[in-house]
């Protein structure tokens, strides 16, 4: 058995106990800055009050400040940050691992490169750290925190540079509801993974256009959500191809955008969108709720313009991306661009 | 304007006369033997029994026997039958037909040949044809026939082997709310779209499963419905590659598959497989409705066994699949084979 300690005590990290508590192994939580009050709750009871679980019984639980006497001893450490706090798991935790630590993050995104090329966050911490040489490696596919939680069959992929290393981390993660597959396509599995947030947005906004059309709560209208899915695999597997992963992560990428469009809270900013709002209205909707797909539509449609203009890419390729992308962050009306999603195959 | 007569009176085939008469063709509906009443009734107010819609106005409704008479003068031809109807039309309909006439069909479904090759309907018309040059094309990609009378976006692909015959139909039949791709590659197409229908049955027992655990009405888990998505696409992409069919097609499967899982009758099945039933209990709940899925599992599954044993395919690689057509065909009790599912890229 060994020592697990999960760094950030946000949903999903926090779900991480559940299958390496079933497995029997240490596990300890510590909270970054803005999980105070979380930490505090779990101390006394085990509940986590965000995800409304209560986590397996033996965790220990730190505040940051207590990081160092949680990191002793440990073996692997679990980066449980979103992907807003990535530059700061950067700049505050991997100067304070160990030399050769193995991290598994479950943090789902992609960045900018300041040359404007899209980097995902293994590559991005593995550039921080250079000097060094911790393992980054990090979880994809279709998960939500509350259902691993429950303990509900999940496939995911484990992704990184070194195969031996996702073995071993399989082999202290796998159960019998937690099904694990090993890749060393990190732009495959992370750009897949980082993009079905977007869409799943953009498939939502069917959902919304819908009820503007029968009402709330009337009956729900699937061809054009199916559309939208169907364009949104067809750009993620361009984008696969751009940013040099392996076109099979089109199979991820396509149960996690089934995932998202039902589970996640991208879901309400697309159906907003759909009704018709603009993004700023659609914000202030929702309030308070991070939309991580926001900030990867636009790294991503920023790096294509600079791609294209270099003639790298084609941004005829990406009509649904980059109609988002102009009704998040141009102001522009929503209008789907269906004639751009017809493509011929003579 | 053209003339189009559409053999068959069932659901989808009638659905196409709202973006034909939209466009101002002529419009005949004949139907089959088994469409006796839907047709009577059609001719008496223009509604549809079975899809409660009232069709648009001026088409000209024909019994079987008035064939001849509603043939006259016809431009196109629409093959509406169901994949259970597809023999007849061979046999009944195809000797009838002009030497040069155009078909376009709205069938989805696999054979299984003599040789225990499947083969996709535009082929097996083509073969049941050879001495003459009627020009078989299909319709593929996510659409229910209720959302086309509602006139909801619907991305579209006609396949055949011409490709200015498709985009001859493509000026007829596009409209802004019905959005055509054209595609040479008919096993893509085809195989993708039959594939759905036996793929949406399978992710659907996670709805079943589900149920069985939080009770009806209780809260949907999307964690399994999701890895059962993704392990879907991946079967049908390793089931085009076999078939022949362009890979790309993957992203016509995946959408198609999304709307299947909500909006068909396959998903019943599968809800009912998924609690437990076995395929006879099921049959009978579901007495009366007709699915295509149970013939196209058994067609590709019994065509991958006689392929397998002659090394041309690889049975490991449809676990899904296979685990299906066990349940359905041998009586089998479902036990998805997750582990299976798992696939390492070191």
């Amino acid at each position: 058995m060994s020592v697990f300690t999960i760094i950030g005590a946000g949903m999903m990290g926090s779900a991480m106990s559940f299958p390496l508590r079933d497995n029997g192994h240490e596990v300890r939580i510590v909270g970054t800055p803005l999980d105070r009050e979380i930490v505090e709750r779990l101390k006394k009871d085990d509940c986590h009050a965000n995800m409304k679980r209560t986590l397996p019984p033996g965790i220990r639980y730190f505040q940051i400040e207590d990081l160092p006497a949680a990191m002793e001893g440990t073996d692997f450490f679990i980066g449980g940050v979103s992907s807003f706090g990535v530059e700061w798991f950067a700049d505050y935790i991997l100067p304070r691992l160990p030399e050769k630590a193995v991290v598994l993050s479950i943090t789902k995104g992609l960045r900018e490169t300041e040359e404007g090329i899209p980097e995902t966050f293994p590559e991005y911490l593995t550039r921080r750290d250079k000097t060094r040489s911790i393992s980054f490696n990090a979880v994809g596919g279709p998960c939500t925190s509350y259902e691993l939680a429950d303990r509900r069959h999940t496939c995911v992929t484990f992704c990184g540079k070194e195969f031996e290393t996702l073995r071993t981390l399989r082999n202290c993660l796998a159960t019998d509801y937690y099904h694990i597959s090993c890749s060393t396509d990190i732009r495959g599995v992370e750009t897949a993974v980082a993009m079905k947030n977007v869409f799943a947005a953009a498939v939502s906004t069917a959902i919304g256009a819908n009820e503007m059309i029968v009402g709330l709560g009337g009956q729900e209208k699937y061809n054009p959500q199916a559309a939208l899915f169907g364009e949104s695999v067809r750009e993620t597997g361009r984008l696969l191809k751009l940013m040099g992963g392996d076109p099979d992560a089109i199979m991820l990428a396509a149960g996690d955008l089934y995932v998202t469009v039902f589970g996640g809270r991208t879901r309400k900013l697309g159906i907003l969108l759909g009704r018709g709002k603009s993004y700023a209205q659609a914000k202030e909707v929702l309030a308070g709720v991070t939309l991580e797909s926001v900030a990867i539509a636009k790294a991503m449609s920023d790096s294509l313009r600079k791609l294209a203009a270099q003639g790298k890419a084609d941004l005829a390729d990406y009509p649904l991306l980059l109609t988002l992308d102009a009704v998040i962050h141009h102001g522009a009306k929503l209008e789907i661009p269906w004639e751009k999603f017809i493509l011929d195959r003579p």
